[in-house]
């Protein structure tokens, strides 16, 4: 499996990135053509107490090439256009593949 | 569900690093009581191209009392010395739960 990883810093209006995260980015981004499965995690501290992240989020794919198709999509392009304009300072995005335990 | 999430920062070394991680570290985390699931995922880069980091895991458990007990067990201790000794310098370690879709 191959993932598009996107980490959120804490932003300083939580309600607000909440409202436009679950009820605008999310349902764009379920939108994307091959997306398999949205894994939502937000982030609650950390083992020595606070976290600088808030919430990270695993897009995930068949193969890297099923990834790299996706995001050429118009939705996959519409996602990464929303997540450029409302949290463009605070996300890291990552691609990566799932190693095999 | 719980979790514990390590990011790791690009080694200096890398095969130095995934012969720690895979051969001693992991060994060592799926040994801790009340673990349900380690995800590993390695970094290859990012949307722009390259990422500064390098591998994720994901160590999932039943929910955040679950999760809290396996921290304080001699088998969650030992990874978490372990982490800290081969890689302090390069990992952040989070604790989120995960949103349901």
């Amino acid at each position: 499996m191959a993932k598009v990883i996107a980490l959120y810093k804490q932003p300083q209006d939580k309600e607000k990135f909440d409202e436009h995260y679950f009820k605008v980015h999310a349902p764009l981004t379920e939108k994307i053509p091959g997306l398999r499965e949205m894994n939502v995690t937000k982030i609650v501290g950390s083992p020595m107490g606070k976290s600088e992240f808030y919430l990270l989020c695993e897009m995930v794919y068949d193969d890297m090439d099923a990834l790299q198709t996706a995001m050429r999509t118009d939705e996959g392009k519409a996602s990464g256009k929303d997540v450029m304009q409302f949290a463009g300072d605070l996300v890291t995005l990552m691609i990566g593949e799932e190693v095999d335990g």
